[in-house]
């Protein structure tokens, strides 16, 4: 090994143990595994339906700052800090998202945490992995065949064609598809109708997967999907299709927790990758609980910086699922904090305590936006090479003025090893129970105002605005039995306004609310508040142009 | 098991043995067998790599006659011909297609054989499978996304927008994906344009993975695609947008042949299912050709009758991978005999033996059709429970003035014991060595007069007829190069002529070329005589809408 390897190299040079090993870490039998080749495995839904009457482990939440060029390492830290538990000797599970094909063929994607702490495989985990996004895109497309199949045969359920709120997904970046004229061609083909294509991590399936306890309250959800309006503005569900029974055959599979390893062997479940920003941005709920059922800590993040992910974490995913988190590492590296400070990309190279110290705003806010919620936090700094000793020290000071404490992790460089101190305070911290969650706002809360709870509480801002056609379309949805659901912001992950340019810990601003969008069947209000992209393009030069198999038959340019 | 048990009962009454013991029986060692789940698993490229030296079994060719509504049990024979193969001793493989997702949500669908000769595991065939048809919609959607994006920065390669040869696809019937426009919405979503989408089994990366002997074969087949054509009429390739390597690399399972079992675990690879009508219809040569060297017999079929699907079988598949088939089996059955002999399928209950004599006619020309390739046939009567001995009589009368045998088959209820009679011709016509195949026609000649060969040696039409403008284009290929390419015809399965109510054997029709398309990475010419529907649409009643998980997590509906 190279000392600089990369996390490609690094990757190739596990010491992968057989998947049936790792299953047996957590008490899980081998007929109860379903392989994916040597290294890769479902867990069968009978085995976990019998997980129900044990005790839950400690579940730590991974967030981080405001996320910028620079990089914050949330992943690494959360792979890093379950092997550090593993290392204590605790019995430990990591619980992440899964990558989506389509940006891998833009940019250079998606490695699973960094350096000497990441998931392996890495190529597999970055291509088809086991189907499960495959599976989400014929369930989501199949819906919307069937709705329109329904149309061309006579349209029973009077279907207003100009207000059909489904379209079609493809794990890809083409931004070709954003916008479509469908059904071209003549009698045969239909009624020629706009519509278009998202990325497939965008769809509701996708939410709803990542939301579903089992596979009845799966299939109870995709019936709720609300696929289009009729004239007198009633929703029309996917159930009046009767599409959700084929869509939970086609489901079945990728319902099951993808269970691997990390470089140290410690299991790792990834399953499911809804976007964070129209949607909630957390792994699912079926590998968070079953992980929870078969390990004393379970390690998880969320997408994006603690504003958007955490939040929606506890208010969406730990509500909705009866999650207990007792504890929250928030991740930050000095380079990101000079950056929220008003460092360039270009001049982060150079030691600046006084930035550090100013973009402690941004670390200060998001620490004390967890602790609203009931969650214990501690900090932690993802150590990188050019870090200087004052500069740490003006991270550790900060945060310790704050009540709190601030540990320097080397996990991307040291494994298990580099974030012993920072596994250890996780477990403290957990150990002592004080945790008390609490999501931010009551269920019974008008859905304008959970808004503004929200972006005044979170966000710190000022003062939300919207039309009255926004407002007035959130009563229509309070009259319709939708006012308990709770709201998922869709927001600029960069900073706490919806200025992507505004970093640090801005105050006062005002959030306008674009549009609101009702995903009924995962069980939100999307508000959105901001150009958000459904569906991404690829860029000038796509690695896709680079990528290939090399002579060993390894994959070249995916990283 | 109830006497007269439904194909989905029978299957899951199955006693399947670990995908490993199934490996085993082919001298696979575990180690070499990528499992997908305790019952399938996909053969490692290593251990195929290593086999090249290996002498080759036995290839038997399970064929038909015309097919009709009464069914004619093509796949039931040639997995019931494998399993009695099996009861014989003898060391088999079977090799068949893969199923597409999309039609089993239209009608009902797809069981992969029936009665006591069917393929397990059965679900898992007709949905997800091991991901190889995903893995096709993906590689082929991301060349789409490329030409798409090349054409958005700048279309340095001068593609004309107008002549994109390239269409999308999905594994679905959707009807109102066939016309679409892309692009719309304004300048960052590109240039509008018409396009549409196919199902994924048209898709001609189906057939590139279906014929390429390696990988390093397809990631020049996949080069070879001509997307679309510039101004000047030259054609720009994947390979000048730099797509045939992730492409490649998207394929890499794929092209890893599916290991699974039949009811009584004879082996059988499962791999590859392109269209019978614009592709060449065969399970892939990377299975046959493995199966080859793993076993003593490997018996498989081809799409639709013997005049679309041996005649392609031999003429594009044998030809290009240089196989060399041994015997073949004609599958008749007396209902589908009646049928080409003029009975309606209501009246096919009574007993109707001139209609049998009749229907001969059709046996008898592709019997003679199989047999101007050199290769030894024996027919199969597939016996059905309303069989009359004086209409099978008329058959095996028939067939035996011909100098051929035909052989009663009960493998549909009785599985192997039911098929020994034909297994044993089978091994005796093989093992008599008296096969010399040769193709219909030699590679050098030109491609107009291919297709007169087909149609008229094979359809017996009296002409051929075409366009100047199918004629100038033939012509014009010919120039660039691709003459010596085979051509593969695209015609009704239901006739030897072009109308698919013309049963029988009709003799001096004409045979009308509307069209004819270059598939240059898969290494054809397609000539399309009729109308090709390349993306299915759903009946106005889904089978989608009865299908459901019951309450013991069993698939309904599907079957």
């Amino acid at each position: 090994m190279p000392e600089f390897a990369s996390d490609i190299e690094i990757a190739r040079a596990a010491r992968k143990k057989p998947i049936q090993e790792i299953g047996a870490r957590l008490g899980i039998p081998p007929e109860h595994l379903l392989p994916y080749g040597h290294d890769k495995a479902k867990v069968g839904q009978e085995f976990i339906a019998g997980l129900k009457d044990r005790p839950d482990g400690h579940l730590v939440l991974v967030t981080a700052i405001n996320p910028t060029p620079a990089g914050e390492g949330k992943t690494t830290t959360t792979v890093g800090l379950g092997d550090g538990l593993a290392a204590l000797g605790k019995n430990v599970a990591i619980c992440i998202r899964e990558a989506s094909l389509g940006p891998c063929f833009g940019m250079k994607g998606g490695a699973a945490g960094g350096g000497h702490a990441q998931v392996v495989p890495m190529e597999d985990m970055n291509l088809h992995f086991t189907g499960d996004f495959h599976a989400i895109t014929s369930a989501h497309n199949l819906l919307a065949a069937m709705l329109d199949n329904h149309v061309y045969w006579g349209n029973a359920l009077d279907i207003d064609v100009r207000r059909v709120a489904l379209r079609r997904v493809m794990d890809m970046n083409d931004r070709a598809l954003r916008g479509i004229v469908t059904s071209l061609g003549g009698v045969a083909n239909g009624f020629p109708r706009e519509s278009g294509f998202d990325i497939t991590v965008a769809s509701e399936v996708m939410a709803i997967l990542c939301l579903a306890t089992d596979l009845s309250d799966l299939e109870r959800r995709l019936g709720d999907i609300i696929v289009a309006w009729r004239r007198d503005r009633t929703p029309v569900y996917a159930r009046d299709l009767k599409a959700e029974g084929a869509m939970t055959v086609l489901l079945k599979d990728a319902m099951q927790p993808n269970l691997v390893q990390t470089l140290e062997n410690t299991p790792a479940f990834v399953h499911g990758g809804p976007f964070a920003n129209i949607a909630h941005g957390c792994n699912s709920v079926m590998a968070t609980t079953t992980a929870l059922k078969l390990a004393d800590f379970v390690v998880t993040e969320a997408g994006f910086g603690a504003d958007l992910g955490a939040e929606k974490f506890f208010d969406i995913k730990c509500r909705k699922a009866g999650l207990k988190p007792a504890a929250a590492v928030v991740v930050a590296t000095v380079r990101a904090l000079k950056m929220n400070g008003g460092v360039a990309k270009a001049d982060l190279g150079a030691e600046n305590v006084d930035a550090v110290r100013a973009g402690c705003a941004n670390l200060e806010r998001h620490l004390n936006n967890v602790g609203r919620f009931g969650v214990p936090a501690v900090v932690a700094i993802n150590h990188f090479t050019g870090d200087t000793e004052a500069e740490i020290a003006a991270v550790t000071d900060h945060v310790s003025q704050l009540g709190a404490k601030a540990v320097v992790c080397r996990h991307w460089a040291d494994g298990s090893s580099g974030i012993t101190d920072l596994a250890s305070e996780v477990v403290a911290l957990a150990e002592a129970g004080s945790a008390d969650f609490t999501p931010l706002y009551p269920d019974e809360m008008p859905l304008f105002e959970k808004i503004e709870t929200v972006a005044k509480k979170i966000y710190h801002a000022g003062d939300v605005t919207a039309d009255a056609k926004v407002l007035n379309q959130l009563k229509e949805w309070e009259a319709q039995g939708y006012g308990h659901l709770p709201v998922c912001m869709a927001k600029t992950q960069y900073s706490f306004t919806t200025d992507p340019n505004h970093r640090g810990a801005p105050e006062g601003h005002v959030v306008p609310v674009r549009e609101v969008r009702l995903s009924a069947g995962a069980g939100f209000v999307v508000a959105i508040c901001g150009d958000i992209m459904t569906m991404p393009g690829l860029p000038s030069v796509p690695s896709a142009e680079s990528i290939r198999l090399n002579d060993a038959g390894e994959v070249e340019g995916l990283f």
